[in-house]
């Protein structure tokens, strides 16, 4: 049900012949209202495509009233005619639909450095607005689709409210491989600033925890859009729970379709000092090619482990490390543990867990293993 | 001629049984004085393994009579059992010479978390002393070769002097793809204060520039040993310049030798504010796995060129950056350049060019392609 399931919402994915190969590539999401309140956040990277500068500031003013998302072309690098372009397919949505384009939100997704083609885009919302409906989410779902081999959404539900959203690409928000887009709405009665404070809390501990490959992507944008439908105001806690279970699942499904991946890696930092030395731990593990490499070949190579944590500036003490793949103890204060043997690495689930014995805190980072299938796909064509 | 090539050493390299391959795997390098100066730079993993703990405290006291080097073993993350290996390797080496055992460096490489065969490296050292000799540099340098497929040496002639070295490994210093074990010798007549100089300065613009898969190793070490036996005291910037190019030979050969790889690229930063700036962004070049992969590909993909560079705190604008990849300027002020067609990409040299547009500093980094290759021979065994 996706971005339709929150009561509100219409939208819709179409081909407008952005993509040579034919396939859908523009969507639409419009609120409805009562309320247009929203929240987003955008990639860290600070080469950013037009349409997150313009979105950027769409967002600063806590309203979004429709979503245009296009795969295809990323237009990012691509100059000041780059910009005009997004600003024009925003003022197209909101003449077609009434709008004020201060409040249309833009995404893209593709090749960087490449002009959209307006000639087949502007046409495309025409296109596009003509079959907006209630149960348009699933569509527009796969209009985002790059190299995305499914398309991902979900939903879940709270007392007399809901929360959906769906999800394109193969990584991450911040760094993120190829291009994350994002939006989820929700028909409960939250205003913009409390939906800033739980998308944030949300994205933190989900799409920032996912590294696949360690690259920033210049268009990353996730939305959160409420239309007050439901007419009800949750708790805080309860909603922003919610929220944080359609970015897990969302997260998930990135990982589980990363580029040319064969394993999907949870890496468990425990006992660490702070949260932040977790999260370092984690990213320098998730971003080591030669674990990722060995893991491919499933094999626990937990020396490739230590060697990812001595580079960074967590707490720990090298002889008080412990690692253990696939709930193996494979190292244990640093050194030889448990039998390496005796891990199962068959299956497509990876768990490492990396034991700092220096505190009480934890995180936990989702990535992929390095494939020759992931070289070929990023190796045989531009994208 | 490699470590031999300098007057004053004697070197050696034999088969001891630590390989199962049979192969080549313990070196000794001896310095007959009369001077035994010396300076080391090591890994700046914080997991060490045991021979790096041990050869640290060694130059500590500026003074190196003997290097021994084994393949076939890292012993790193190897506890208590590693260092005393260690330190019996060093014992062995001095009895069997003559010398004092804190006077003996020893450098380790292979596989991470497993112990030495000590009944197999301690009768090596035997075998290995007998055939010391002043043509052994060639032999010494055969011997410490892991994944490597030919083995490196250097020489440069100063007036009345030599430098000359010998490497393995497929990558960097810090960080280090596999381990780079680097010795250099000279007979100039130089202390170890002024060693320690040269070595650090050549290291820094050279064995810290190359970054072929950004992974860091427990083991890397790079020693330069004088024996004074020239009784020539050459110019510091003469003998800096000596050391600097045979740094550079030796790195240069690590990135043409790199495992798997299909392409060498050099990654020059100009106009950057720092030498910091331009190596930070040189390094963000290099480790992006997506670009890599292009240029694997011989795809001129400068958008991930500038997605790299977005990634970095180096002062610049999104809006001025160019990029030239084999001298064509496919990115112009942060957008599309020159036609990517005209670039020709069927050479296996390949030349980066990232004009920050912020200042007049300059730094290059040297890297390789991604390929099917390297993720085969980094999971089909344990290395």
């Amino acid at each position: 049900m996706s971005v339709t399931a929150a009561k509100g919402f219409t939208a819709a994915g179409i081909a407008a012949g952005i993509k040579e190969s034919g396939n859908p590539d523009l969507a639409l999401v419009v609120n409805n209202g009562p309320r247009v309140a929203a929240a987003g956040v955008f990639t860290s990277n600070r080469v950013k495509a037009a349409p997150v500068l313009w979105s950027e500031q769409v967002l600063k003013g806590g309203r979004v009233s429709a979503v245009v998302l296009n795969s295809g072309g990323a237009n990012a690098c691509t100059g000041p005619k780059g910009f005009q372009d997004t600003h024009a397919t925003a003022e197209k949505v909101a003449d077609t639909l009434g709008l004020n384009a201060a409040e249309v939100a833009v995404a893209s997704t593709g090749l960087i450095g490449v002009l959209l083609p307006m000639d087949k885009l502007l046409p495309g919302v025409d296109t596009a607005a003509a079959q907006l409906s209630e149960h348009g989410g699933e569509k527009a779902a796969i209009a985002i689709k790059t190299t995305d081999t499914v398309h991902k959404t979900s939903v879940v539900q709270g007392d007399g409210w809901t929360v959906g959203g769906m999800a394109k690409g193969a990584g991450m928000l911040a760094p993120g491989l190829a291009t994350m887009l994002v939006v989820l709405t929700t028909d409960a009665d939250v205003d913009g600033e409390t939906l800033d404070k739980a998308l944030r809390a949300a994205t933190r501990v989900t799409f920032d925890r996912v590294d696949s490959d360690g690259c920033m992507s210049t268009n990353d944008t996730v939305l959160l859009l409420a239309s007050g439908a439901a007419e009800v105001t949750p708790e805080y806690e309860a909603f922003a729970e919610a929220v944080r279970k359609v970015c897990d699942d969302l997260g998930q499904q990135l990982v589980r379709d990363a580029e040319g991946a064969a394993k999907d890696i949870r890496i468990e930092v425990v006992n660490a000092a702070t949260e932040d030395d977790a999260v370092e731990v984690g990213r320098s593990i998730a971003r080591n090619n030669l674990l990722k490499c060995a893991i491919h070949g499933e094999d626990p190579n937990w020396g490739r482990v230590l060697s990812a944590i001595g580079t960074t500036s967590a707490a720990f003490e090298p002889d008080r490390l412990n690692v253990a793949i696939n709930g193996v103890w494979v190292c244990k204060n640093g050194g030889v543990g448990e039998d390496r043997d005796k891990v199962d690495m068959r299956y497509r689930e990876v768990h490492i867990v990396a034991d700092l014995a220096a505190g009480a805190e934890t995180a936990t980072i989702w990535t992929n293993d390095l494939t020759a299938d992931y070289v070929h796909e990023n190796s045989a064509y531009s994208s």
